[in-house]
Parts: C-alpha cells; sequence; structure tokens
C-alpha cells in the first residue's frame, strides 16, 4: 500500500526503489491483463471517484487553501482547482479511454518469407512508465488510464502542491483496481513532495521504461538533461502559419485569426506568421484589423512595419518565441524557399501550416518542413490528439524518435516481432 | 573536405562541432532529395568502391600492419581485413540498398475526421545519425548506405585500428555524393582517433539526432550511460528455446540444434535451453548426443544432471551469459509459467523460442515473452533483418521505444502528422 504520510519515508531512495521494484511486477501483470479487466478497472475507478466526491474535494480544498498561504498565483491555483465540472470531466475521460480500441496485442503485416516463416509485428506495451507533472491534479486520473489500457504500469509524480488532491485521486484508482482484481501497484502515486524522488525515478533504468514529463519548459529541460531513461516528452510550441502567394485570401484570414485567437494559451496556437512578399499588401491590412479587434499585439518585421506601420518592432528574439498570449509575429518572406527555411530555424517543430491554392508548393511544404504537424489550408490548433481521433492524448512530442507529435495509446506501446514456423531451420 | 590527419586536428570540440554542423546542412539537402538521386549516389559509391580496389586494399594493408604490430589477436585483425571478397560484398551491399523501396515520404492512414481535415502519417528521415563502430571497416559503407537511403546525413567514427580503411573508403563515398550532384558531408567519417571525438559527438543534441554503436558490450554500456542523445542499441543476445511438454520432439531436436550450433558467435544463437519437465528424459538425451557430435559443451541444473550425469553443473551466471561459443546452459522448468518467468528474468529481450503443438501455449508465449522477437517452431537464427524482409539492418534493437528486434530502413526514419484542409477551422 501506498505510504501517504512524508513523515514515514525516512530513505527516498529507498522508497522509490521500493515503488519501482513493485511497478515492474505490476507491469507483468497488465500486460497480460484481458482488454475487459482493463476496462472493468477504468469503470471502477470511475465509480470510485463518483463515489469519493467528497473525500477529494476536501483534499483539494486543503491544497488550494496551502497554496493560498504560501502565495501561488492565480492561474496556477486554477490548475490546481478541482471543480465538479472537472471531476465530471475526470469520469467521463476515463469511461472514453475503457471505450478506446485496446492497442495491446495488435499483430500487424504478418507475411510468409521464402524461408517458410511467417513474420509480423505484435504491438506490446513499453512497461513500466513515469510520469511526472506539475499543479493539475485531473492529470493524475488521464495520465494513469491511457497508460493502464496500454497496458503499463505507471509511477506518478505530481507537483508538491497537489499532494493530497493527488493521494485522494490514487485512492479511488488503487480501490478501482482492487475491484477489477488487479495489483494496486498497477498505478502508484509517489507518496511524498521530497524532490529526491524525482532524481531517483528519471534514473533507475531497472524499474521504469520511459518517463513522460508534462509541465513547464524548465522542468522538461531539467528531466530530459538528467534522465537516465528515454523522455517522451513536449518542449515547446513556437507554430507558424505560412501564407503563399498562391494562398485563397479568406482561407488565408479565417485561418490565421482562428490559429492565433481561438485559444491563446495551448501549444498549438500560432506565434509566428509569415507571409509572401507578393501578397502581403492585400493580406496584411485586413488581417491586422481583425488581429485589433481581438487586442493581438503585433510584432513585425521592417518590411511589415512598412505596411503595418502600428505594429511593433520585432527583435530576434520574437522568432523565437512561444508567446501564449495575444502577440503575434510577423515576417515578410522572399517565396517557399525561404518561409521552409525561417521555420526549420525557429520552430519548435510542434506544428506548423501552409496557406496555398498551389499543388507544388503544397507538395514542398508538406515533404520539407521538419515538424511533428504539417498542414495544408487548416488551423494550427487541430494538432491535438482528439481532433486526430487517437480518442485521447498524454501529451504532444516534439522529439522524433518513437513517438512524433500527439501522443495516443499507441505511443505508449511498442511493436516486437513474432516469427511463426512449422519446424523451420536456418540455412 | 575531411581532414585526414590527426596532426590537423588541434581542437577536438571545435573539429567534431564542425562536423555536426555541416552534418545539419546535408541533413536537410538528402532529406528532401529524390530517389532516382539517392539511388544514383549509391550506385555512383559502388562503382567508385570498384575503381579505387588499390588504394582500399593498400590502406587497409596498412592497418593491417600496424595492427600486427600492435599485437591485436587473431580474430580482431580477421574482422579488419578487406579481402576482394569482403570488398565485392560491400559493393553488393550498396547495389541491394539502391534496388530498396524509399522508406521517405510514405503516406499511410491518411483519413478524413468530422471536422473535414484529413490527417495521416508520413514516413520522415530521422537527420543526422552518428554511427560509433568497431574494426569492422565494411560497416563504414553499409551503415553510411542505408541512413543515405533513408535521407539521413551520417556522422561514422570508427575504431582506431581501421582508420587507414575507413579514409579510404569515405574517399569513395565522397566521391560518389559528389558525382551524384550531393553534398560530400552527407557522409562524413570522423578524421581522429582521439577518443574525445566519440564523447562530443555523443553529446551535441544540437547536431546530431541518434547514435548507433555497434560493437562489444563494454562499448555500447559505455555510450548509452554517457549519450546526451537518444542510441538505437543492442546490448547482447541470450536467446533461448522452451521446449514445451507439447512439443514436436523431431521439431525440438532439429530447431534446438541449429539455433545453436549453425553458427555460435552471433547474437541470436541459442544459449539457454527450458526443457517441460514431464518431456525432458525423452528429449535430452538424444539431444545431448548430438551436441556431444558438434563440440557443444553442456551445463545443466540439478534436474538434468540426472539425466545428463555428463553435463557440467550450471551456476547462475549461466542463465546469464552470452556465451558465443560451442556451450549451452539447460534448465527444467516445471511449466510454461516457469519458462516465461525464467525468459523474462534473464533474457537479454532479443530472441525467444517455444517449440510447441499446443495452441494454447503458443499463444501465450507470443504474448507473454517479452522480448525483441518471439518465435513459434522456428530457429532463433531467423532473427535478422534479412531473414524478416527488411532488406538490410543497420542492427538488432534490444530497446523498447522506437525501433524493436532487426531495425532496416523505417527504424532510421520516423513518422509526422500531416494535415490536408480545405480551410478548415478549429471550433
Amino acid at each position: 500500500m501506498l505510504k501517504t504520510s512524508d513523515a514515514a519515508i525516512a530513505d527516498v531512495a529507498e522508497y522509490m526503489a521500493n515503488l519501482g521494484s513493485r511497478a515492474r511486477t505490476a507491469a507483468s501483470e497488465i500486460a497480460r491483463a484481458s482488454t475487459a479487466q482493463k476496462n472493468a478497472a477504468l469503470q471502477a475507478i470511475a465509480r470510485e471517484i463518483d463515489a469519493r466526491l467528497d473525500p477529494v474535494m476536501e483534499a483539494n480544498a486543503a491544497d488550494l487553501q496551502a497554496g493560498e498561504k504560501r502565495g501561488l498565483d492565480a492561474p496556477l491555483l486554477d490548475r490546481l482547482e478541482l471543480t465538479p465540472a472537472r471531476i465530471d470531466a475526470m469520469i467521463d475521460g476515463l469511461l472514453q479511454v475503457a471505450n478506446l480500441d485496446d492497442p495491446v496485442g495488435l499483430i500487424s503485416e504478418l507475411k510468409y518469407r521464402p524461408s517458410g516463416i511467417q513474420v509480423g509485428r505484435m504491438r506490446v506495451p513499453l512497461g513500466v512508465i513515469g510520469i511526472i507533472y506539475e499543479s493539475r491534479p485531473n492529470v493524475t486520473c488521464e495520465a494513469a488510464s491511457l497508460c493502464l489500457k496500454a497496458g503499463n504500469a505507471t509511477i506518478l509524480r505530481g507537483g508538491s502542491e497537489a499532494i493530497n488532491s493527488n493521494r485522494a485521486i490514487a485512492d479511488c484508482i488503487v480501490h478501482g483496481l482492487r475491484e477489477a482484481g488487479l495489483s494496486p501497484d498497477v498505478v502508484q502515486v509517489v507518496g511524498t513532495t521530497d524532490r529526491e524522488a524525482v532524481g531517483k525515478l528519471i534514473s533507475m533504468p531497472e524499474y521504469v521504461d520511459v518517463i513522460v514529463p508534462r509541465g513547464g519548459k524548465g522542468l522538461i529541460e531539467r528531466i530530459s538533461r538528467d534522465a537516465r531513461v528515454p523522455v517522451i516528452k513536449h518542449l515547446d510550441g513556437n507554430c507558424h502559419v505560412y501564407i503563399d502567394q498562391h494562398a485563397d485570401l479568406n482561407k488565408a484570414l479565417s485561418i490565421t485569426i482562428n490559429a492565433k485567437t481561438q485559444r491563446y494559451g495551448t501549444c498549438n496556437t500560432l506565434e509566428s506568421l509569415l507571409v509572401a512578399k507578393s501578397i502581403a499588401d492585400r493580406v496584411l491590412p485586413e488581417l491586422a484589423g481583425q488581429f485589433s479587434e481581438h487586442g493581438v499585439e503585433l510584432r513585425g518585421c521592417a518590411a511589415t512595419l512598412k505596411i503595418l506601420p502600428d505594429a511593433i518592432p520585432a527583435t530576434e528574439q520574437d522568432w523565437e518565441e512561444e508567446y501564449l498570449a495575444p502577440i503575434l509575429s510577423i515576417k515578410i518572406v522572399q517565396d517557399l524557399d525561404e518561409a521552409i527555411g525561417h521555420i526549420n530555424k525557429y520552430s519548435s517543430q510542434h506544428t506548423d501550416a501552409i496557406i496555398t491554392e498551389n499543388y507544388d508548393s503544397a507538395q514542398r511544404f508538406i515533404r520539407e518542413v521538419d515538424s511533428s504537424s504539417v498542414m495544408v489550408n487548416a488551423s494550427t490548433r487541430f494538432a491535438d490528439g482528439f481532433e486526430y481521433g487517437l480518442g485521447a492524448e498524454i501529451g504532444i512530442s516534439t522529439d522524433k524518435l518513437h513517438a512524433r507529435g500527439p501522443v495516443g495509446l499507441e505511443g505508449l506501446t511498442s511493436q516486437k516481432y513474432i516469427v511463426l514456423g512449422d519446424g523451420n531451420l536456418r540455412q
């Protein structure tokens, strides 16, 4: 069982090794669990959260109170808060994950080889996944449910400011797992706020197969630098829209406005707009008018300032910035080549879009822009596991290896080879 | 151009950063190169090697002479040697890679979403791949050709004992790239034997996307521990065959003998045999007779020794050992559960096989054994990129993330998302 008091944990390294060892054992159990059993566990956890609404809300109230005392700022307190609506969303999320197809065991490309063997690939769980996250306690439930459905054991390390909420949710998860006849060690929440626990969690390759950090850039950079196991990470989203000289102006306007203003704080929000020189004076004034209505501050290159004298001069730093705010940088480029070059230099390789009616521009953009999502005539805001049909996502990877872009259940598994023979020998 | 003299390289860190920066630029060129252009380069390199046979052989003779002087042992000198047959094999390999399908640009699963966007995945190069290898100079050519076909730039760091051979092969590659109109920086060979070069190569995430080490376990462990970029690695191959109580005895005998004796020094060779208790006395005496003819030393558990009194008692260490030699450990197990438990504990997760005619045993073994290749009634020796139909392989990964098992062209690429719209906005 989980130790729920810091006082009880004298030796953090030993405590984490114990968690890891139990997770490793639980991982083989959940790896061979049937789809029905995993779904039953998800449904049982949903019921437990519903039944334990009061203690979960009380635990959250304690975190909020402590947070206010510690002087946490309003956005942080907002992320920390579990409203009844957010708890309902957690419950819905669990049931949605239960409804997703089980990725484990899927065999693909099974084919006969000249030697007579059949060779194919089977999708299998990764093993033990360590999740490190900040403030939002609903991540406890979201992350655990996805990892569980993909047949993995999980060790969750939330922020110290949410420790009571996370423990209360963990209680629900443990009861749900038990109800479904699964080991409670399939999902473990680190029961100490000691920072050493994170250092240990990311350096136990014998117990942990992959780390998924969710949080600010600082946290993720630190974890990537120090981890001794692979990390599936999302650093930042400096997303571009390039309005090609062959763009349909209506699409250019509506997509650019949507990509920037539909939500400001998300990683797939437009941060930097590129406009082909030959079309700039036809598109920028109208765009600037609409952005002004939305209260979006525009920061432009020298050429942009000639068309939009009210814009603020952009600095080199602006091309690299993920504002997460009503600010947009604008650069006029000579042509498609310069646009692709600029994006491949400054983009965070998250999501970049071209607006064009030209076949060749579209083809080249798709092929040559080296980002996890590359779009033609669509808003960058679509870069999202739900919009892509993954059912749910644990994050959006800006890495190249393993999972790139929105990571759903498939990204929490890998493929092994299976060979079916009939006594075949190697010649 | 390559600096070919150690004396010319005063600052190794600067030299490596320069190599990395040039590789990064070359990577975007080779990423957008057409299939025809990449194939032309491979064919040109093959022609160059054929035309420069003499200087390559002379460079190799110099390495061999230096190696003998330094007292390298016979197997090492053998791996170092480039015979005319081995050079022909290099040339054939290049032409074979040219004939493989280009993985880059393949779009899969492109489908419409309710929002109206089409979402799919496109296979793209990884970027810059660093290959670190020992003694065998033909790896220079094999690794470079696979990386090139998959659209990646390569930095190759061979062993100091093969430096002259590697430089001579690099000359051929550079000329071939130029002939095909590609930058010579697409394939660069590190021109210094300074050990610091390796340390630098594995810690330049800004220039290198992934490291593929090929060599002994010591080298690979060292690189995995110190690398600051992802590593696609193959540690060792402690492969098992489990003879189930429902095995066909003829298949059990022939597969076990083949898996052990067809070649002793390969990573997919059988190293540890598990036999179900109820069938042991029917299968082991005959097997021991055949192994004795092959001169294979048997090391058994206590129960095995009762049936095969001439076998050597196995120690705990034997269950973990990759012998790469005519030695086999044998353990009698109670049942399938014990076999799977033993394999998941001691196997290096490379390749493990069951011999059985029972549907349920086969199904459970395939699902529950957590190795990169899991086989039914086939020799472990089939675990190989060529036998699996990958066309070629750069190695066999015992990792779980990204590529697992034999790594061919596909493992040297990743997938990005592409979104095709018609002015679609996020609601």
